[in-house]
């Protein structure tokens, strides 16, 4: 029998899309790794065999060489409220957050600081810790709640005249803490500094609108909410008016202005190319394509709305079946100011995790003591949102 | 009608393994970009369906985290002469170069020059290049000889005191020159320098004994004959002595200690993995795998007999169809200087080039007027090599 809420979703019919969308199991991990479409086995074995295959060689020359910014334009377009030219796909979010922040902290000559806060996603803390011990800055932590993020009024009170960069979380990894992006960026701007958005957990799955916030740089993975497969190239934005001056430290052929002219020496490509290195990895970037042309058809705005109404029925599930068992609500219970996934709280979150997984019950355990649930709206029913939340509690009774 | 040599290759029967081989294109690009195997499009339909589809995040912990370093170990094994425990793959050559370049000047304080060749790729120096500036170090230039490359006196002029480091090229991208690898190793540790190797144009068609030689660092890339599909990831090989020493500058997640214990600070994993950054590009890492399989089946030694039997029937044919027309072989005639390609030079070559692309038969033009014939060993045939013999030369033929 259909949820009634299913019944009723004008994006259920998307979830048939998904691979593994028909089997029993319960997936609240789709903001960590997303399922591929079934449009992705026959979209590869077709590169195989005609593009990979067919057209070998030339496929640099007809099409590769000019996919990342291709793609780029498209998540710019779709996904992100960014104008064409700002923003192209490769290496690892990891790799371009070294990039940028190197990029950003040149452009800020004499300020000494870089602000972030400390529930910041680790590879954000660790490689801005390294660009700051190399560049001679030092790191200037915000305090935040576990369950909340950055507020305007915390970073006000962080940044100031010797701040280079502030580098934040549209969404927080763990509280799924959405913050309050454009005020943000403003209190940075009003310090002279730039700042540096990581949109791992909120690029697919919250509206993003990039230019209209006036950012100048950002990163993100796509692997979570769209779906390009297990370590698919991550994506950079740089706004227009930074790319000329702006440069990185990785200089590769393919950033260069001319890759085939093969010459002496180095000189940045005048686009957004010039924050590429290598040779673009091109057969991961083949399932987010698909993934995109998805959230285009159902638009953005209405996969953030199922996105609040799943992520809502779940807050609501968890007061009824979770809290009188001792869990604790560790997101924001305003969906103004919440992400696509929910965390829960108890001592034994770890083994009930464990206990879940072993009966295809799939979500997240993030310390300390946190069961996250990410809820991918164009392939999570609210049927398994509450199927999942039943077992949540049968596990939980199970271990107490 | 077989040919005299296909009929008595014992790696003939190889070629049919190959995507596009029954078509009658002549494809000389296959140390750019090798073909697929016919088992890929499966491959990746059954890893859509069943791994990414089927484990979902589970996928990590089950297999993907370890498999950088289980493919890296394999590399190692059939095509590098490493023992494990010191490849993984990830990133590209351009972002591994930069790390190993990075984390041997760092290991050699106090030196003050990075010593490579002007016939270098052009990414090596311009990494190189952009490593000195931000390091305080110079560049300091082999001239080399275009049809030759780096030999052991030019290297011993070079090396002293001041080096930190050497960044050769084992296989010369444009001439083919083969370097004497353990020779200029030892070269460059007789000065007190560490040696980074590029292994790029050699790995899998060349035999590489890394641990024999001594060497200290190198990096390669998997679509030349590695097969390993557009853009796919690269492999870096530190050798043991140095992986407690060297720690590199892009400190991701994936690269500490415990990445899952999502710490304060980062601490480099004890092994090869803290080379690593980000989240390992997975979907690109399966082609190679296969590939791997059968250079292991037909042995390396197998595959540099037959990569040295198909060049120097190419060096024949040039003698024979393309000397009397004034084209002169820019590689080396003896063929245990030579890698697994040839080139051409002719004032008229980029034309020529143009006019093969357009009658299906694939080199590629490097300048100054070179064209560049890949002979991938297990992919290529003595008839496709005498067919796209006589097509240069007609191609030639019809532009004088």
């Amino acid at each position: 029998m259909t949820h009634r809420l299913d019944a009723t979703d004008p994006l259920a019919a998307y979830r048939d899309r998904f691979v593994g969308a028909e089997t029993p199991l319960v997936y609240f991990d789709g903001n960590s790794l997303g399922r591929p479409l079934t449009a992705m086995g026959p979209r590869l074995s077709r590169f195989v065999e005609e593009e990979w295959g067919g057209r070998l060689i030339r496929g640099w020359d007809e099409r590769w060489l000019e996919l990342p910014q291709r793609i780029g334009d498209d998540l710019g377009r779709v996904v992100l409220g960014a104008a064409a030219g700002q923003v192209t796909i490769g290496d690892s979010t990891t790799v371009l957050l070294y990039k940028l922040m190197r990029a950003a902290v040149a452009a800020r000559p004499g300020r000494t600081e870089i602000v972030l806060d400390r529930d910041n996603f680790p590879t954000d803390r660790y490689v801005a810790a390294g660009v700051a011990e190399e560049c001679g800055l030092t790191l200037r932590w915000i305090d935040v709640d576990l369950t909340a993020g950055v507020t305007p009024e915390l970073l006000a009170d962080a940044v100031g005249e010797r701040t280079a960069l502030v580098v934040l979380s549209h969404v927080a990894y763990r509280s799924a803490w959405l913050a309050d992006a454009p005020e943000l960026t403003r209190i940075a701007h009003d310090a002279g500094a730039l700042v540096l958005w990581d949109l791992c957990h909120s690029a697919g799955s919250v509206p993003v609108t990039l230019d209209e916030w006036g950012v100048d740089l950002a990163v993100g993975c796509t692997y979570k909410y769209l779906n390009g497969g297990p370590g698919s190239p991550a994506f950079c934005y740089v706004a227009e008016r930074h790319l000329p001056e702006l440069t990185q430290p990785i200089q590769g052929w393919l950033g260069s202005v001319d890759p085939f002219l093969m010459g002496p020496s180095y000189a940045p490509a005048p686009g957004i190319r010039r924050f590429q290195s290598g040779t673009p990895p091109i057969l991961g970037m083949l399932a987010m394509q698909d993934m995109l042309a998805l959230v285009k058809e159902a638009g953005i705005g209405a996969v953030r709305a199922k996105s609040v109404a799943l992520t809502s029925y779940a807050v609501e599930l968890g007061d009824e079946l979770l809290a009188p068992a001792g869990v604790v609500l560790a997101s924001p219970r305003d969906p103004a100011r919440r992400g696509g996934h929910v965390t829960f709280t108890h001592p034994l979150m770890r083994e009930v995790t464990a206990a879940l997984w072993e009966r295809d019950v799939v979500p997240d355990y993030r310390d300390p003591g946190g069961l996250r649930l990410g809820l991918s709206p164009l392939s999570t029913s609210y049927a398994e949102v509450e199927r999942g939340m039943r077992l949540v509690r049968e596990a939980l009774a199970g271990l107490t």
